[in-house]
């Protein structure tokens, strides 16, 4: 009872699993299949995915490096927000979906397909992030997540399939990973089977992109990181683009420990999951630009995107990214950016990092204003006892009705 | 124009400031003086206090050990809403406030006194957190500010005054202090002078009750905290008090180089203001309480909290502990922790706190309840597209609205 | 393919479209029938109910009146948060569907029933809330929703099942009614068919229990409600039960033209629908609340649950009444209400509620107060100066900074 | 011990009250005061200020008509909000000062004036916002508010000052006013004296600017308003400038009895005060722009709005209309409003604004999108099971884990 698909745009890794729904595509549906596989600095090379893709017929295949518009336009977006999920989680997979989901959507109508596909489960948070995203830019798009339609019950059943059709099966790949993985310019992220028990700690090769901070090095790094409206710029001194910046940031974390986190996490689809994250260069990033924030920018304007940053975060996470409420919140959150600019100096060692300053000519905390409160009379200290005893006027009042009604 | 006071409660450390205030009340105001002195936890001898109170000619003398209640009524309500100000701070000053203003309205009441008074300054916020607790526990109390109020110009007046009156002042008192510092069981501040420029690194010897996480073991410390009800309430599997529970984190976090927070801070009157704090025991204690609510709080239970912690926080900050709405948000969390029991195990290690593992007899992450996922059905994988289709169907709507009213 | 079901407790009105399903349910699933009939002040007999189910072979009949517990349970405490969907819907369909799937799970468990089943449709929000509850009440439920399940496609296929089955169908009920209507003791809700247009003014005939603005008397009716803790206890001076009180107040309200609610609304399933709604006693009830706490409540408890009113609304609205979220926001209320009781006189005039007193002896406005102000100099009109440069002193950095700055 | 003031700018009506304070400024300052009279459609000739101020030697006299700017700048801005205070009121009185404060500062520097003056008193929040918008605007300027500054103790120093200083005071001004009117083209508010005491209705004369719903016509007037982007831009199809519409339907508004408002509100100073406010106009486009919302705007987009509503009518009140906060919400709103266009017919009757019908190209409930959904099978109803199963899952486990650790 399959749809009627014409041609469908796969997100395509090259890996097996997606190998095997792209042949899985091809003989359910009987369709085209184009593949996109995309550079979000995963750090894998492309150009196999390309040969397998071709291997199995594929005539269109999109092979692209978007690291650029990935930080630049999702990333640091989201941390002019200072976004955390859940008190603790930097949104590494999340921020990625919306931008393949893009890429599909658009490839669907250069190409004239009629559907998008993609490799995530029917358990997560990833098939939603992908979904919702493509109807919000495609009302009429086709979804098909082979994960939630297919019959398979096992991996033994998914490795037939792949014997059964020629798709090349890595030795290593026969038995089953001990837990999968997620990467990008951002983070990566390990999940399942090893580290389903959420009181056992997680063996050390789990860890993929930072070394522990007992392996690193005795020694402390300071870096200078440079900010204009609200985004890095430049790393000691030097100007940088987003992508590059943020992989110049990854090495500095990675060689000092730092970004590694063991959560539980509440997904969108009702379940609490485990997860081992690294964000080494995305961890220094947060601390300093948070650092920046607090010599530019207004306390109300400060507290007020508080307020909203979990919200936001949710919004991300759970995959609205391309909605009209994230975007209202990136309005309000882009107004008060506008003059977020100077540089923090940051210490890294061993997993810490530690601002150990922050200058700006924006700065709401500079000399010259210092000096005109003082000069200038600005502050004059008896002001102090006219804003205390209006702010406990109506505290008094209380404290005076329940005087004088007190029961008792 | 001194108001007409006949007995005012001092708020008294012993310590020269506060001295000079006493003898400055009973000169200005010819009332009498009594003192209260409170063992916060701020590790210095009280009974220094009650001599020289004595040799000033008080007749009542308030020496109290209010660490437990500290603990128990103050610092736990807050941990239980994981308060952070400004993505940072713990709020370690600013929850002292409130009891010690609490002791001094109470004990007011008992000697039949019309006011009371502090040491905080007229440019801080542990002004108005002081008054305003005050005021709201008694709407008649008058509040007496020296720091507001007397003609002192300088720190050569202070000490000119000091001699005059036979104020003993320790030699290295003579000049002035380098940075001035609060301390209590959850936490040291050091601010002001040498620390002033928030672009310069402070100094080592700033910091008092932490190594640095370089001078900190080479080995890791595994710690276990046990938490009934969202307070913590055993450590490495013994029961202990609250405040003998976080005394031993504060030993754990000093030797581990943990807690140590360098940052710039928007105070209630409306200045930004830079800050050195060290809270060893309370960084621990944050990160175990939000990783025993990562396994038994549910989701929206814990984003609600968190949407309403920034205003919680701030509500701590600008003093407002006594207040309808703290008790409001009060009331919300307590009614979310009932079933946030179980244990935490960290690791401590050169300024680094993780989370190695979470167990509860109230996980919503049981075994039992992944088996029930699992073989009673209640995970159907095509229930996701349901669930997808119908949050993604205003975003449909929207995306064919757009499509069809184009203007281009 | 329907799946193994014992015995099943069916929310029956004992009209037509419950009476099709109960007959639908025993042929599908072969399995015995509980009918759960409940006198909500809809305002219908329930006799012909139960006879009715007896007819169709239902051993057990539960026929209850639950209108005081519906009131005092529900209507009550979510007006204490002074709930609004959207600005202006009441909610009185969403809250009475709690109180319906926690009899119809109570039924279950004392009948030994596996499953319960309801007549609402898919395009709905009833079903949410119905299902949300039950699940949450016990979540080993299964529900049965025949409306998602059965295979009809037109009414013209339900009318003839029924006749099939004996199923008696009065004739006026042969053609399709021209729009759907719920009600409760809290209001009457009309939706679909004539009036989906949303440009199109529905037909006088639509209104069900209220008199237009037009046809009420020319002379206003003035009235006086008494609260303690929030909540209605008497009219005109006189105690009397929640359910009692409100029924009174709907027939004070119907006659003066109160409580028309033209509107469009957004449900939780994604898409917009317009309804017609009467809740004559609740608009009256709504006014004089907000009355009582305009003298009893402080400004930021009041302020504090205004923010957090519309996260309420969207909550009952939603179906999530049995959630830890819905009841922390209501332990948050319930706090704040403990002194909201005194009395409010209202002038009720075709289809305007107008406040036209209050007085209560936990005024925070009262005569003592007011005197205390003037008299004993609690306001110090110099104390504004004070407040106001403070509140000012960041906007002054902020502007003296963008001087410094300006780029042009 | 005044201050030092070359030059200042008054913000005067022309009325005796301003105008002493003209006087008590040439007197006590000693220094040149310029005027500004603004006509902001409180309905009162300006041309008397312009011969008073040149009686009393003022050399620079602005008089200037700023209804335009008041409406499109300010109350348009407000509306797009939906902006209520406490649950009743529109800020009518809030939205003019800062209007008013940014011209005495704009004055102020054509003029080379020091500073402004205000005639609001101590008690009010008008002194808040007038002074917070000129801080704002200008951190040096100086603030004189004679009410908070003066020694006049009562209404006959005032009047004793007047006489000697030759100014004219009508007869009917010499006794106190039964109570003080404030007035602009949005609103009319009503204080003090005679309205005090909140258990009292206010008197019929009390009223200037409607009719009461008794006297207004017994046939219901049926109007038709045109929105784009979120503004109201014509009348019953004709299009007008902002004031001019505001204008036409104040005229609607006051002929139909409609919004009148009796309340008790809580001042940002700390006291709760009782005020009586008409806003003909203003009550009239509240309505109209939430139905234009309901179904122009995303469901997920007005909830967002909803929740941030009481925070922007709060800053309003409070007087932060030129604060950093109320732009960053001003940026998400307008964000929101960009198809909020189309019309909305609304029937008038004796006090009653009922909303009869609404239309719009940019509709999310149009024929054409309904029609998607029922033809092209956007909506399955079998999706509704799904969506209600993964948003009961995290209620199930808790419901299981609550059943598994029940104590009793």
């Amino acid at each position: 009872m399959a749809r009627d698909i014409k041609k469908v745009v796969l997100a395509y890794s090259g890996g097996l699993d997606t190998s095997i729904i792209l042949k899985w595509l091809q003989t359910t549906y009987n369709c085209e299949v184009v593949t996109f596989t995309a550079d979000l600095g995963q750090g894998e090379e492309l150009e196999p995915a390309r040969r397998k893709a071709e291997m199995m017929g594929v005539k269109e295949i999109y092979i692209e490096d978007v690291r650029e518009e990935f930080v630049r336009d999702f990333v640091f977006p989201m941390f002019r927000m200072n976004a955390v999920y859940e008190g603790v989680y930097l949104l590494g997979t999340s921020i990625a979906r919306p931008l393949i989901a893009k890429r599909l959507v658009e490839i669907a109508r250069e190409t004239g397909a009629d559907a998008v596909a993609h490799g995530a489960t029917g358990k997560g948070n990833d098939q939603v992030r992908f979904e919702l995203s493509a109807y919000a830019l495609n009302p009429d798009i086709k979804v098909i997540a082979p994960w939630r339609e297919w019959e398979f019950k096992s991996r033994t059943d998914l490795l037939d399939f792949a014997e059964k059709n020629q798709i090349p099966v890595a030795k290593d790949k026969r038995g089953e990973a001990p837990f999968s993985v997620d990467a990008n310019l951002l983070h990566s992220s390990s999940e399942g089977k090893v580290l389903e028990d959420p009181a056992q700690e997680p063996p050390p090769y789990v860890f993929q992109r930072s070394v522990s901070p007992e392996e690193a090095p005795d020694k402390a790094t300071t870096i200078e990181i440079g900010f204009r409206k609200g985004d890095a710029v430049s790393l000691n001194g030097k100007d940088l683009s987003p992508a590059t910046l943020l992989a110049a940031l990854n090495d500095l974390g990675r060689d000092n420990g730092i970004g590694r986190l063991d959560l539980v996490e509440n997904r969108f689809v009702g379940m609490k999951s485990r997860g081992i994250y690294e964000t080494p260069g995305g961890t220094i990033l947060h601390t300093a630009h948070r650092a920046i924030e607090s010599i530019t920018l207004d306390r109300e304007a400060m507290h007020l995107k508080d307020s909203l940053m979990p919200r936001y975060a949710e919004l991300v996470y759970y995959g609205f990214w391309f909605s009209p409420e994230r975007e209202m919140l990136q309005a309000l959150v882009d107004r008060s950016q506008e003059n977020v600019e100077g540089t923090v100096r940051l210490k890294l060692y061993k997993g810490n990092v530690t601002v150990i300053g922050r200058e700006s000519d924006m700065s709401l905390y500079s000399d010259a204003l210092v000096t005109f409160e003082d000069d200038r009379g600005a502050y004059d200290q008896r002001d102090a006892a006219g804003f205390i005893r209006l702010n406990a006027l109506r505290l008094r009042t209380l404290a005076m009705r329940d005087r004088l009604t007190r029961k008792d």
